[in-house]
């Protein structure tokens, strides 16, 4: 038994007894019946009076050792494996689709050593795993990456628009990237800017739920964005994953106006200052922004460049302009700025403010208010900002607003020029009025 | 007309034409109608086919300049004022509240010259716009700060503590804090924690539009806020605003608990991660939240320091660990990180972070997501991070977690100590699952 398996006290006392290790199959004879599975390590903040085995249907359960009455080793090590399920048969008079794999979730399994979850899945074992794909699309599947999407970055941003664009040449009809979600709204904008005016749909998928767990999401939402991508007649960068907790409705969300507003629901994303752009249920597509682009649109001139040099800095009482003076000291050529309510930071920051905008920096408000626009000629503070030349961005998410500067920097080079680009929409950022909602209430 | 007012074009032209300037009250006659009003000024991003009135019913329209037929200026300058109203009688049988004014809209007033919204009113002339706190109090009101919220800042919440701690002493069974909406959250937050186990409910609110307008929410916030700090049998801090876009029905929400979700509707505020702990409808008070702390449950022992040195960093993709050495190299004691989903960051921050603790800095990680809980053993990620001593904060807010850091490093000086604090409830800024809903979602 490794000390870093994390038992101690009690559980590891009974653990040593019966010379138990990690990935044992075991069955544990309780006063409540008798379980059977993988033995699993512990964590840093677990108590010390439960062994936790994952039993054979995936899910992982914790045994009070005061009720364990016997303990018997089945069978040692070898833990159960992934098994890749035989290729369903292709019908190449579909729509040929592209799954583009970068890793996540929805690219992932539980790794029965530990408990922990890992990108591991290829794109061809998601293709395996979801049968029915076989039935809407002629689907090909590759693997970009294998990253958690927390370690994704610009660099992978042009990597994905680069590879969307080869694609195009290669006739497929549309795109699915499968992406982890904890970033997958930040990569939705990004190749939303770099693809303006694409004329097939691009659409970002993940999943909440390993894909080997009984409760995964992931063929639900993997079966959904395929199935959309080869259908529908529009075009553009989308995201779609669940609309609810259950499992019979998905939303297709518009690329530069989504966001993971949960940490752990199946329905962690929301549209935000848009409605989305559609639903989807038992397969059938309900349109709901309407005079969306069309495929074969034409006008498709990708920007696929991002500049690293931008920060995004959430304004806070208390808070020192130091930053600011820093970011412009490490010619940092943009920053969009959190601030509160309409659009505001204290009159503390304005010297730096003005300071790094006179040094070249292009700066822009956004709101971390989250939902509404922000509005800067209703108040001092905010049109003394104005003066200032802070660049107001009406609705736009704080992360779009991010990605968009991060785009425009990367791509084009007049002040003059970033400054009309960064203020005019590009690919749906700003929503009219009559697209408005407020997800946050019910 | 001075240059600054904004007027350019042919709005400009009908101005210089008829020798107007801004705080005339003037008649213009128009293919669709008389408008008599103020003349006020158009701002930077404005068009030049307007000008703008504000009307006697405190409306401001704009008048596009080709349907202008004529022009009649009916008075120069001598903009109408605002009139401070009679004071209400006092019964000084009823409970004693404390009305504090600290500034922001609702206590702020248009300046008709120039259609911006100043802080102004004092906290008498608040008393004497809404009579009807006359009925359910005895109130008194002062004026402690007169500043835009995105100026107020630690300081100003040890003060504000200050005032509170005086006011108990002085009988007072209840303590209203009128407060700009930017950045009353993060004060609401601020006094839980440096009045945990208060024996008297403190209520901040504010109104998203000011109150000489006929569409404000100041009256009908402060007076639920006033009869809720009378009546309730309920202490600690609260924060009351509008429920919904109506009138009819007011939230009181945890202190710890509370974001301005929406940049500009009377419904901005909403609880994340908790039920609300009352509604207010009709003056009755439905408490949603069971055993809340009642009054004089006593325990009060006030801890009202602040640490500036404390930063907030929102991790992106492309984002430079550079700003955690920053904050070190300059001192900072603490740092609440936003990471993504269920509590990440990229790799490539982890030697920044290392450093940032084995240098004495206490790094604590909540989810951009707002909503649902960091849980940071699932992936390999989060465990390397607990594995630094990132203190993993479950569901409190980034903008909690950032001042109750401000407030622990303040009041405690013991590593194990801070740490253990910042672990455990202090002020209800951890829900129990049992108080979870997911406000983002309808």
């Amino acid at each position: 038994m490794q000390e870093d398996a994390g038992y101690r006290g009690p559980s590891l006392r009974i653990i040593k007894k019966h010379g138990l290790e990690v990935g044992d199959f075991i069955s544990f004879v309780t006063k409540k019946g008798t379980y059977e599975g993988t033995l699993l390590p512990r964590y840093q903040y677990a108590d010390d009076r439960h062994v936790v085995i994952k039993l054979r249907n995936g899910y992982n359960i914790g045994i009070n050792v005061e009720n364990i009455v016997d303990v018997k080793r089945k069978s040692k090590g070898a833990p159960p494996t992934f098994m890749t399920p035989p290729l369903p048969r292709f019908n190449p008079n579909l729509p040929k689709i592209a799954i583009i794999s970068t890793g996540g979730t929805i690219a992932s399994r539980v790794d029965y050593r530990t408990g922990a979850v890992h990108p591991a899945l290829t794109a061809s074992d998601l293709y395996a795993s979801v049968p029915e794909l076989a039935e809407h699309a002629f689907v090909e599947a590759e693997v970009l990456f294998s990253l958690y999407s927390e370690n994704i970055s610009p660099k992978h941003w042009e990597a994905m628009a680069g590879q969307v664009i080869k694609k195009i040449k290669d006739d497929y009809k549309g795109i699915v990237i499968t992406h982890g979600t904890d970033t997958m709204g930040y990569t939705a904008a990004a190749l939303s800017f770099a693809l303006a005016g694409i004329s097939i749909p691009v659409v970002l998928v993940g999943a909440q739920r390993s894909s080997d767990r009984p409760s995964s999401d992931a063929s639900t939402n993997l079966a959904g964005a395929v199935r959309f991508a080869s259908e529908t007649d529009l075009s553009g960068v989308f995201l779609v994953m669940h609309s609810n907790p259950g499992d019979d409705e998905l939303t297709v969300h518009l690329g530069t106006k989504v966001r993971k507003n949960h940490t752990s629901r199946r329905d962690a994303f929301s549209s935000v200052n848009s409605l989305p752009a559609a639903y989807i249920k038992n397969g059938d597509v309900k349109q709901i922004i309407p005079d969306l682009p069309k495929r074969e649109s034409g006008g498709f001139q990708p920007r696929t460049h991002f500049e690293d040099k931008v920060g995004l800095i959430k304004f806070h009482p208390g808070a020192d302009p130091e930053i600011i003076d820093f970011l412009a000291g490490k010619k940092y050529r943009g920053v969009v700025l959190e601030g509160t309510g309409l659009g505001h930071v204290s009159s503390a920051w304005f010297e730096s403010i003005k300071k790094a905008i006179s040094s070249g920096m292009t700066v822009c408000m956004t709101s971390q208010c989250l939902w509404g626009r922000t509005r800067m000629t209703v108040y001092n503070t905010g049109r003394d900002l104005l003066m200032m030349d802070v660049l107001p961005l009406q609705d736009i998410l704080p992360e779009t607003a991010l990605v968009k500067l991060m785009w425009t920097l990367g791509n084009f080079r007049e002040a003059e020029e970033i400054r009309s680009v960064m203020l005019r929409n590009i690919a749906m950022e700003f929503s009219p009025r009559s697209l408005l909602e407020h997800p946050a209430k019910s």
